[in-house]
């Protein structure tokens, strides 16, 4: 039986291309938004979804970190890595010179703004839900019209890519997460997410102690980040990524030791470290 | 002489609601984009700015760590927290039942999800480049549309405000900073926020030791973040925050001693820390 694997539509986002490069055969279904991406998977009417995590400019998604330490189900049992690559889109035989209007995602459009500013600097900017909508848009609009959106975007919609990489900073990646109801296993080359908080949020040496069990058994860290969780800015949920399986012996350890400190404890997913991805 | 303040415009945005509250009396200047408000303020065009600096739903504000890493002169002076409170504002006399089309921000629009699912299931979003330019286009626009954005819009708009709080998470705070050429002196009740990385970004414990001097001094930390610097995820900056001011002796010496483990290394500023702003 194919795969079923939801993805925050509409077609064409950074979100389909990577799970399009991630599972290319499965049966791709998207979703309008991420509560109904992760409830599909929490019904069981998809197998797996694909869904942004962390961005190197914007940081963690936060909406996927609330709903992975709630759910019952769900955790992350993979990760990819994409390069962002913003390209500008046009309808066909339209020129840089005749474009007077350029939509796309805000996002999207501040990330572009070097670009923007040097080669359509009278160009108006108008904002929109999505980069896919951008360029479906496109389809309706005049020839004084371009989007920035990915390149996939442009190919589902067989229109051609003016200019690309056009972002201001070429090192913007972001990590997905493959969402599922069964874990991963070991397979040597793993990594593990963690979410904890702490009784006493105040007490200094509090989260130095919590990497202690880490340090100790040489666990390295790959990503440590303490979040408010908005109740006045003054309590805070602890993320933290290390590599390591959890039903590696060591990593069990350093778990059983942390918990000892803390107050709500979540392993979010334990799954094999990405290999980047490139998009040809 | 008046004091002259930047902050990120159009008028009516939450920063510029921020930037009243913390200085009603001052000569406070709209700018177009983040990088015009740094640079008047390197430029000595203005004497603070006020900017967003961390959001409890968005994380921090990368730009603006990025700038104060390089700028030569600027550094956080003050911080203001803000409950964020977004209102559905309309042309006068307008009732719910009239709304087809709510304009705001896409990212106000995703945090109010809940209540236009509920209250306004067949109204079209349309996203608009800042919650404070949706209420301006009111103007212009039809008794069928509504914008949503902060109280201090609709009252520059002269615009009724239909309902307030509507964003799904009632505990949505923005930190916003002060930015100055001058830093803060020690007022008993401050705060230092740090940039560093390390030469070895891969050697387990590093993190664990870099916060020992913290530690040992019982200086209490409340924030920590590891940011990917985008080369291919690997790389990583650290942001501390921690309670105490730069001039404190134990904070010399702790900073001192993290310096022996760090490569890059900023103090970011050493300011008050906040008391909560309430919006009326």
């Amino acid at each position: 039986m194919t795969k079923t694997v939801a993805f925050l539509g509409p077609e064409g986002t950074y979100t389909d291309e990577a799970s399009y490069l991630y599972a290319p055969d499965a049966d791709r279904i998207p979703f309008a938004s991420l509560a109904l991406v992760t409830s599909a998977l929490e019904t069981g009417q998809v197998d797996e979804a694909v869904v942004p995590i962390e961005n190197s400019l914007g940081g963690t998604v936060i909406e996927i970190v609330d709903f992975l330490i709630t759910s019952k189900k769900a955790q992350i049992n993979g990760e990819i890595l994409l390069p962002i690559d913003h390209c500008l889109i046009t309808r066909p035989g339209v020129q840089l010179g005749d474009i007077r209007v350029v939509m796309s995602k805000q996002e999207a459009l501040t990330q572009c703004r070097k670009f923007l500013a040097r080669e359509l600097r009278f160009a108006e900017l108008i904002p929109t839900t999505s980069t896919a909508l951008a360029v479906v848009e496109l389809k309706e609009a005049d020839d004084r019209t371009a989007a920035i959106g990915p390149r996939r975007s442009a190919e589902l919609a067989g229109l051609p890519i003016l200019a690309h990489g056009i972002q201001d900073r070429q090192d913007n990646v972001t990590r997905f997460a493959v969402l599922a109801s069964n874990g991963s296993k070991p397979t040597g080359n793993d990594k593990t997410s963690i979410a904890f908080d702490f009784d006493r949020p105040d007490a200094p040496g509090l989260v130095y102690g919590a990497l202690r069990p880490f340090a100790d058994r040489g666990i390295n860290l790959t990503k440590i980040e303490s979040r408010p969780t908005g109740k006045g800015m003054g309590n805070y949920i602890f993320l933290l990524d290390f590599e390591g399986h959890v039903d590696e012996q060591h990593v069990g350890e350093a778990i059983a030791e942390l918990k000892k400190f803390t107050s709500t404890f979540k392993v979010l997913g334990t799954y094999p470290i990405a290999q980047g991805l490139s998009v040809r």
